[in-house]
């Protein structure tokens, strides 16, 4: 688990957030943000820019897992359509790049980074900062929660070594 | 619009359908099927081979278009969310391919091919079946409605043409 290179994505079409960390005891941010793409493009369009940002995001940094959430609802099925086409996405990139996904509900993303599966975005955004020693607590949204998901791989992990799993 | 290669998609992860047919005053039916995909895989490996399958599909016919059904609703978001991971990967091989993306309703397919609204599966299917001239009719459904919806796109281009536009 050590000095592994994680990779998490909180997909969306309009906003993909990443945030790459390296797993050691400390954890630490290698980079984070999100990629745009333009509202008024054809979304075929759209879905190659994030295609090819993801691509190069693990072929930059090599990471050994990526780590999405899980999504079991949404606001609505029109968002989740469009959740979807962007998760897959992720999802295909990692299997050109042979990187395994791992997915993490909502419920252990929180539990994991803020100790407490119920924490609202403001209490994640800063434990994430807390936890990997930023200044200011990494913005946008979309890159926070990319940011935890990832977090939550190397907690989760290193927990299952500890327990000699 | 006439003899221009016309390849419709129906995206799912299990069964993606695809229908390629010849857009002339006649159609004609050049290739249609499904792309499966392994329940037990997991879903990265999954959309990896639907985009395999896709992409050999746009480079093996070198369709003027792309039609697919646009979806305003699903039996549920979790589906909807499974159907936008195929959906996305299907856009994403076409925007490489520079093949534009033309997305129909559900009740324009149905209206312009069985010049009624709401038709049920087996009529829609059996329109498909004349149409084309076929002995059988097409099958499985997901086969059947991709070549359902890229007869949208002759029909409704054919009526553009008509009237000037």
């Amino acid at each position: 688990m050590r000095d592994l290179v994680i990779a998490g994505f909180d997909p969306g079409t309009a906003r993909l957030g990443f945030g790459v960390i390296r797993g050691d005891d400390q954890p630490v941010p290698i980079d984070y943000g999100v990629i745009e793409t333009p509202a008024h493009e054809p979304m075929p369009d759209r879905l190659k820019q994030l295609y090819e940002g993801v691509t190069a995001i693990l072929r930059d940094y090599q990471p050994a897992v990526c780590a999405i959430e899980q999504l079991f609802f949404s606001r609505n099925v029109t968002t989740a359509l469009s959740v979807g086409q962007a998760r897959g996405i992720v999802m295909l990139a990692a299997a050109q790049a042979a990187v395994p996904v791992v997915e993490y509900t909502p419920a252990e993303v929180k539990q994991s980074v803020s100790g407490y599966g119920k924490a609202d975005k403001n209490q994640m955004q800063e434990m994430v900062r807390i936890i990997l020693g930023l200044h200011e607590a990494p913005w946008p949204d979309d890159a926070a929660d990319a940011l935890a998901v990832a977090l939550c791989h190397v907690h989760l992990a290193r927990f299952r070594d500890a327990i000699g799993e």
